[in-house]
């Protein structure tokens, strides 16, 4: 056998379905994941689909040690007429080899990385759950293997695929959450690891994340390391604004994360005609458009989410109301069509959903 | 039996001692090592030496997707006299309980983590190498162990003491190394994690280490993440220059690791009147000190190396000749003082070393 050749191993036996109204986010894992090897002899080999299980490793293996891994977020849908849906995975091949490079790890090919998740959501199909608004979270991730505490990339990875049945971000509906400013902590900043989606970076969070939970806020909203003056992003989510019928986010800056959800509204707004720019966005200038009321929305942007609407910024001691904490009508719209688009609901004039038949690639 | 108490259990199957002339760092590991557990309900608890074996994670485990972990680094000396040698090792406590702070892990006992170390040491004591310059490399490490991908602080923790028997950093004696000038890339910025021993800044700068490499340097000198002008660190060391005969090394500003070395230097030149300030230095101000000939030595300072002579700056085209490359007598007289406290050699009047008695605590 080839070693590009996926092997397939199937439980016996399998787990309980959870309650597809409880599911949350990230707690349930179905009966297998997809993995394989790195070393550099081999290069990535021996991909397969094996039963969901525990990963066994050296307390000196580098990942508990110097934190070189990358990661990636995306989701499968069940869409009406049965077909099983993945959105821009493509996308995600190509910006998990874009962090792997930033942080020394070995590229993943894009037909090893799409073939072995197709085939995992094959074998596991029957997990996508079918409830409006609910999904399978797929966590594609990348960890040395390497036992050795020199400070160094490793010579030797695992790739690995689980897939999360997931709830409705929304089971209540769109509800617009407060931000707090952050001014103390940085996220990311100019010659850092901002753009790469590594573990480093969400830990790095936590502190502020505390401080804006304290405070009642839901998020952060995160301004560059260096002026802390310009924004960058909300929590792990990309941000917009839609100030007098412009709609306006962050450029990407070396800092920010490239968002694939961010990438597809900027491509949708641009066909629906309008007006959208990625600049530099400064809080002050947010604040001066507040004051002069001509702030119409503000969104988040992100694969779990889709669109969360901005309720409220705090800045110190200052509250500013977005559109009277209510989801604006662009916010809504751009929701319903990228969640219509992916769940197959409306047509993919854009091709940008795959769809992952019953069985062959 | 408390909670509190440490169980010991001996492995029946002892590995074969490595070789001491060829040990390396880092790559071989004693027979046992310290494990204990954090729970909401329990908090630290379970301590006990155990035989050195694997640890298996559920794939959802946090510490593979976001990075929550923190360690130390530290050594155990096998002096002339045949004591067992800890230097300063509540300093590492300390600033593992800041590291902890700042990644949001619940914090650990000085009392738990010292006995959990001594006594791991007492079971392996005959795994310290006894040739002149090895010694017993100790990390200490927490991961969190909780299993889900929400983006938070974990709810429970393992926290691991290994033990690795390491070379000594010069076998052929001390030797200057050329450091390369990075300006593309940055460690760490004021409101990150820079002043944190967690594993996201030490794979932060292996694309950094990389160029480094290529153009034949050893090292990074890391300048700070804002202007890319002031001298932060050096790889994974904190650096100090002599001019003038004054000793200046960047202050602690919120993005450099707090060395331990660093800081027994500071309080060593202290002791015998040299002249030592711990303020802002750019690297502009190196070159101009340079060209006027007033810069007498560099060097490194890190608990692997203790001191590591810098014998040339990599800065764009043009090179810095530190000393005629050759290591300074100052860099020399505090390299012998260090590691002659460190190993029993000379007289502590700090009051730096702990011994580890044969048995009790």
């Amino acid at each position: 056998m080839s070693k590009r050749e996926i092997t397939v191993v199937r439980t016996t036996n399998g787990k309980a379905r959870p309650d597809p109204n409880h599911l949350g986010f990230g707690k349930y894992f179905t009966d297998h994941m997809f993995v394989m090897d790195y070393d550099r002899e081999n290069g990535w080999h021996s991909p397969r689909v094996i039963p969901y299980q525990p990963i066994t490793l050296d307390p000196a293996t580098m990942v508990f040690h110097y934190g070189q891994t990358v990661f990636e977020g995306l989701k499968a849908y069940h869409s009406q007429d049965g077909r099983t849906l993945l959105f821009r995975p493509e996308k995600n091949v190509e910006r998990l080899n874009r962090s792997c490079s930033r942080l020394n790890i070995p590229e993943v090919e894009e037909e090893a990385f799409l073939s072995g998740l197709k085939t995992l959501i094959q074998v596991d199909r029957d997990w996508i759950p079918t409830t409006e608004g609910t999904s399978l979270y797929i966590r594609p991730f990348i960890l040395p293997t390497e036992t050795n505490l020199r400070v160094a990339p490793a010579s030797s990875y695992k790739f690995v695929i689980i897939l999360s049945p997931v709830g409705s971000y929304y089971p209540e509906g769109i509800n617009p959450v407060g931000i707090n400013v952050e001014k103390q902590y940085t996220r990311a900043v100019l010659g850092g690891t901002g753009t790469a989606k590594t573990a480093g970076n969400y830990c790095a969070g936590y502190k502020a994340q505390q401080k804006a939970s304290e405070s009642g806020a839901a998020q952060v909203l995160w301004l560059d390391g260096i002026e802390k003056k310009y924004i960058e992003e909300v929590g792990s989510m990309n941000i917009f604004f839609k100030i007098d019928g412009e709609v306006v986010t962050p450029q990407l800056n070396g800092s920010i994360l490239e968002g694939i959800t961010r990438m597809s509204i900027i491509e949708l707004l641009q066909e629906w005609g309008i007006p959208v720019t990625e600049r530099k966005i400064s809080f002050d200038e947010f604040v001066k458009a507040y004051q002069e009321e001509r702030v119409e929305e503000v969104f988040g942007t992100g694969t779990a989410a889709v669109i969360s609407p901005v309720g409220e910024f705090r800045y110190q001691d200052t509250k500013y109301l977005i559109n009277n904490r209510q989801t604006g009508d662009l916010s809504k719209k751009l929701y319903e069509t990228i969640t219509g688009i992916q769940t197959g609901k409306i047509y993919d004039e854009f091709g940008w959903t795959v769809e992952v038949k019953s069985s062959g690639m």
